[in-house]
């Protein structure tokens, strides 16, 4: 992989020269001579260009872009039990595979890097991951409700033999929600996670209707609940975090848990929204996904970053979640959820760009970029993804983009 | 202009072929011979392709395009009277000519092909509308504490001199607001419009301190004081229309008032939401409109169709707004607010019509291509847009776009 250098890029409100070394950004200066850098070193003009951070996607189900459209506008349960569960029952492993290989082609094209994913067949997606040169943290999951307990001593197995998977890929723990995973199980996962030093990721207070049922069966809300089994920590990234009581916030600030916001997702099926004022208020890591492309239907960050500053300001406040503080939940946040040492563009961090073409229509007049980027561009301007210091798209194409999608209507044809 | 037939296109769940002669689509036919169609007709591959509407932005303000990005994260009043006016103050009629032609071509470039305008120097907007190839409704806007008595007469004059105005154009009186414009003013405009049978438009309910300072001034809601001055029948089309009374949907459902929903903008400024199923009940039609890019920051109607549809079902209900609903409100909704025989691919109507690449990895895998489109595209997709019997973007491309961009920058700079 040569080293590459952008010469004369934007960087906020400067004009900078940017050094890419392996898999991270080595200097980045005023001026970078080319007598500094190897021979090999490929020169990127970065005339007319802006270079930011691409988005790291803090919760998905990458391939169930296999069912984008198959069923919506209805509410999570009615999806969950009568459409998507018994549509999956059928999906092989080669589906999630090539759906995979969909979804991180679709990341790419929008300008994400690095994906969080909780689904089945993990060993498919780790394939696709390698292949397509993004990064991502793949869910060991956990429901005792669709799965033997063979396949659950199976899970562990996996974790414990591949927790150094891929320089660009790490496990983490994923039990699906607390109505799907009993008491005991829940200890385990916990328990497993912090001995090999994973995260743990799940879906929490997503609906009313969760936090109700809990409180029938256990007398604690779904984040007391998780506290008194001694699961919370700051290993842990939990999805939704709708419905929260004012003790629940308290909780999760004292046991340092980061929350992923789902805007689009939360919306569609009617979940709720965010707390957002009340979140940032107690000082909580909040990171941004698009969840699955069956209840978003699509999986670009930077349509959900937008949201998520829209949806925000409808609590009152038009100054809540600001351009500058939504694109830090889209990137930066999401990095540090995972631990993933990328999400700015500075010295000794891995090297993930993206450049932006400023001559796009939507970024004129440029008073000030970053909310243009926020509030209105679209996927159009990414002129090039660089994930852990490589080229992975250039002039809008990604590598074998058509057999992709060749492949994935297959599986639409076979359903 | 050549004729132009697309054969093969899907069309719903068929393929058909689609035969446009002059402005109107003529046939559209399962098989279309090259022996009934004129010698000159130009031939378009439909294969992977689906025709659909183009958009029908109802709420507008082109030129605003220059002021993107320029005041960001506040509330309407704020905004509006310590960012917006003093900016707008110094914007020159060259400016407006520009900053419309880069609306339009953002407009064009997400599948939009009509406008309905609201701002000053409709001069220049006319002539970018005219230039550009696409269709507007361009107001005369009114506001009294903007514009001399003079300024005011010179309306009256230009809206009784230019009634048949372009093709592809019709006037329409604008009154801003229930704020900006008296009772005396409010009735002339009113009577106008009626006898020379043009839409009246007008921004209504926006920000509940509007409803408030209405009450205290006048014992009335926004909607009830327009009523009793006789303002509201099935000639106007009220933006935002947010913070409504029941009897107010009473009254406008009454007088067969068409609405037009904003949903980016009433969420950036915080002015709250419309509320979509008490106002579909009642039966009211609702358009959907981007406002201008200041406060949304963009004119994707694409975006705003999905915003909307996710919007609505916030308020509890997963199924309101589903992807046909909210399709319709971006299209046919419009093209009827405004009175434009257009929104549906059907014989008899003019032909405005996007192509859309089935190839696109959004749309894929195709289950339910309307769902895709709502929920999961973006531009990318958008292979070619027709408006009036013209192909006006090929490949992703407009003519003279970086003559259009070159020009805004030099506004950007002179400010």
């Amino acid at each position: 992989m040569p080293p590459i250098l952008i010469k004369s890029v934007c960087k906020g409100h400067d004009l900078v020269d940017v050094f890419i070394n392996g898999r991270f950004f080595e200097k980045i200066a005023k001026e970078i001579s080319l007598e500094d850098v190897p021979l090999n070193t490929k020169v990127i003009d970065g005339a007319n260009k802006t270079i930011i951070s691409p988005f790291y996607n803090a919760h998905t189900h990458a391939a169930m872009t296999l069912l984008r459209g198959y069923a919506d506008d209805m509410g999570l349960f009615k999806w969950l039990s009568e459409y998507i569960w018994p549509l999956e029952s059928k999906i092989t492993p080669e589906d999630v595979y090539w759906g995979s290989r969909l979804a991180i082609l679709e990341m790419i094209k929008s300008g994400t890097v690095f994906f969080a994913d909780m689904y089945w067949n993990r060993e498919e997606t780790i394939r696709a991951v390698i292949e397509m040169g993004v990064r991502a943290t793949i869910g060991v999951t956990f429901a005792e409700n669709l799965m033997s307990k063979e396949s659950i001593e199976k899970n562990f197995d996996f974790l414990e033999q591949n927790v150094a998977c891929h320089e660009r890929i790490q496990l983490a723990v994923m039990p699906h929600s607390i109505y799907t995973v009993g008491d005991a199980l829940w200890k385990r996962c916990a328990e497993t996670a912090q001995r090999l030093g994973l995260i743990l990721h799940t879906h929490i207070a997503e609906t009313a209707e969760e936090v109700e049922n809990c409180i029938k069966k256990t007398g604690k809300t779904p984040v007391q609940y998780l506290d008194s089994l001694g699961v919370l920590d700051n290993n842990v990234v939990l999805a939704h975090a709708i419905h929260l009581t004012s003790e629940d916030i308290a909780i999760l600030e004292k046991r340092k848990v980061t929350l992923v916001h789902n805007p689009a997702s939360n919306m569609k099926l009617s979940s709720g929204k965010m707390n957002i004022s009340a979140l940032m208020k107690a000082g909580i890591p909040i990171a941004l996904g698009t969840d699955g492309a069956s209840s978003n239907n699509n999986l670009d960050m930077g349509e959900e970053m937008k949201l998520a500053a829209l949806l925000a300001k409808l609590e009152g406040n038009p100054e809540l979640l600001n351009a500058e503080e939504a694109f830090q939940m889209a990137t930066v946040r999401g990095a540090k959820a995972y631990r993933v040492n990328a999400g700015e563009i500075k010295e000794g961090m891995l090297a993930d760009a993206l450049l932006i073409d400023l001559n796009n229509e939507r970024l004129i007049p440029n008073h000030h970029f970053l909310s243009n980027w926020v509030y209105s561009a679209d996927a159009r301007s990414i002129d090039k993804v660089i994930c852990h210091g490589k080229t992975i798209m250039e002039n809008g194409a990604v590598e074998n983009e058509s057999e992709i999608l060749e492949n994935v209507k297959k599986f639409a044809m076979k359903k």
